[in-house]
């Protein structure tokens, strides 16, 4: 096992009970020995669902079949195994995904596109499916309304900490419950690094209107985080509303009784985002990345991206290095429209460059100062137009290589 | 200093006089102390040149100047320093182009057009041009048409061996010579890594022509190469033609007669790009990726660019893992059009995944001893159309991290 991460978090958070929903693991020995690989959540009848999916063009079965069960918009069970991805593992994956989903609806009598599944790990490893249907029976007896720590410990594969995070919000004067587990040690990385997330709330909002706000917020929380570049076959992120809170049903994600709601599923998107960057692989420095002044929001987007994906960049930070040239070099190979002569660039708030070179009177050592903490702020400003983005991402260190250079077996 | 690439080759082959070509080099102590950092080449007068610069958006003073110089066709001088890349140094950095520029000229007498100038080292530091311009009289005084080693030596940055490769062609019965230097430690590395290469002929070829194959000749060799996937400010490829060979003149690059020449300026280029990946930062394994059966061939391109870019990849490589699954990753994260039940991939000649999972009594013994040699071989079939590329990069090691996460000074 790899240390904890220098980023971790103090502790997993108090996730409340939340109504309509019942979480249990299980060890059922997919790969791992002496820990659990295998999550079971029900959610009572009149639960919805919507989906996030890896933009992968060689998706694994999971993710195609969550694709089709999303699109019904009701979800009575998830089941996620980690230790394998049953990705690229061709027809037998196909079928493995069926098996589990047939004998999961049966375990509860409901309609196989009510269950959506998930697997981490391995790729291009059959799936042994059959210790998971197995395991169905004790698993489902185990069912409880506050087993959220151990619901995030048994889809962990890299990661070095369980990943949760909990808001409350109002809707039209009734207060609901969101709560979310992730795991992920990358965007990233499919082989057992994939990033998976699962947001419940108690809140009665219609399907449609759920898609709209987690393909929203999806923008600024889990598309806007990197590690390495690197994307899954895998990454998933669902969110389920079981109805339950008693607020007047709302149909329509613009409706401004979803005002509060809103803001606290972003931020709580933006929490688990968060923390799974502050798993990263080999990570031992946050970094924000603030683009303004581009020539669009998307523009702003991939300038931020290329430098949080720039491993000169990286591994400057790594090296507590506040080598801005990189950033320079990293703005210029975006391709989108900038001017070296009137780029701005800050660190940890301090001007450090303009108008095509160092800043006047540059002095280095609160930049210095800065790179030595665990948080660091990059600001680029493009001095073009009103585009703006925000991205995060950890350091490439030599863990990095270690963990990811090392032998499978 | 980094100790010598244990890819680096066994000597710095030797390359013949090419007449109209007269190289020197100087420690004029730009940055470095004990070695040289100045560059001189003086062509005779008739010489051509032709020029393929960096896309970065960000490019130096330096790159510049030689867009412009390079369209009036006509050269006579190549100034190269190294230690400082005169790059993101605003005003005060094209002042000292100009300067530069215009010394050199004063020095033979030619226009300024006529000079070319390169520089590669820190980026963001105002370059001392009066320490080069100072040195002019005593450089010039040293020209020989035999010092190709030592010119190659004074253009070094973070690489470890100087880069040099001669062929010779016929053009119509006249043999011709054709000779190149490089330098660059990746495509790549603003700070101190900056790919450069200077290629020089003796063949009376018009300069429209010069740039027609260089253009062409740059996509199969240094286009085709990735160490990091970060582009520099300051990529300069320049062709040099003495035109003092003795060939009929050839004034269009469909020529048939420039068939053989165009060969072997191809074969000269992707020697010089082998070598750069060769000396790629922390590098231990060459890796070849070859990408067949894809939508086109500029989407074979963007997918073995995503294979060879990719941190999960290169890592793998580095820990000798053939760990087939990143690649599919890759594969699906390039964003081209691709299927996951047609693509094929072997390693080292083996195959070792097809329809869409490992293929059928999959032996990976052959695999694993490939994975210990120092040429690795991928080569990924997408099954679906005639389009094809190859690329060539290195694995992402410790030392990657340890040469660029040190502290600048």
């Amino acid at each position: 096992m790899t240390a904890l991460s220098p980023l971790a978090p103090a502790c997993f958070p108090a996730l409340p009970v939340l109504k309509g929903v019942r979480l249990a693991s299980h060890a059922c020995g997919v790969r791992y020995a002496g820990r659990t690989d295998l999550l079971l959540v029900e959610l009572d009848p009149g639960s919805r669902v919507a989906g996030v999916f890896t933009r992968s063009l060689t998706a694994s079965a999971p993710v195609e079949w969550c694709r089709k069960a999303v699109a019904g918009g009701r979800a009575r069970l998830l089941v996620v195994n980690s230790g394998n991805a049953n990705a690229f593992t061709g027809s037998a994956g196909v079928a493995s995904v069926r098996r589990t989903v047939d004998q999961a609806a049966a375990l509860i009598g409901c309609a196989a596109e009510e269950v959506t599944v998930s697997s981490t790990g391995t790729i291009g490893v059959r799936l042994p499916d059959e210790k998971i249907t197995a395991a169905f029976g004790a698993v489902h007896a185990k069912l409880a309304g506050d087993a959220w720590e151990e619901a995030a410990r048994a889809i962990m594969t890299t990661d070095t900490y369980p990943k949760g995070a909990t808001r409350t919000a109002s809707i039209d004067g009734v207060t609901v419950t969101i709560n979310g587990i992730a795991k992920g040690s990358g965007m990233i990385a499919p082989d057992m690094a994939t990033m998976l997330s699962y947001v419940f709330t108690d809140a009665d909002i219609a399907a449609p209107a759920l898609q709209a706000l987690l393909s929203e917020g999806v923008k600024g929380s889990f598309n806007a985080i990197t590690v390495d570049s690197d994307t899954s076959t895998s990454d998933t992120l669902l969110l389920f509303a079981t109805a339950q809170a008693g607020n007047a049903p709302v149909a329509d994600a613009a409706d401004p009784r979803l005002a509060d709601f809103k803001a606290k599923l972003f931020d709580l998107l933006r929490d688990l985002a968060h923390q799974v960057v502050r798993d990263g692989e080999g990570a031992s420095k946050f970094v924000s990345i603030a683009v303004t002044g581009a020539d669009s929001d998307q523009a702003a987007h991939i300038i931020a991206m290329a430098i949080a994906n720039s491993p000169l960049v990286k591994t400057a930070i790594a090296g507590e290095d506040a080598n801005w040239g990189r950033i320079v070099m990293a703005v210029g190979k975006a391709g989108q429209k900038a001017d070296r002569d009137r780029l701005t660039i800050r660190i940890g708030g301090v001007l450090v460059a303009e108008k095509g070179e160092a800043a006047e009177g540059y002095d280095e050592t609160p930049v210095a100062a800065h790179m030595k903490g665990q948080d660091i702020a990059i600001e680029v400003d493009l001095g073009l137009g009103a585009g703006r983005a925000q991205v995060w991402t950890c350091d490439l260190t030599h863990a990095y290589i270690d963990i990811n250079g090392s032998y499978r077996t």
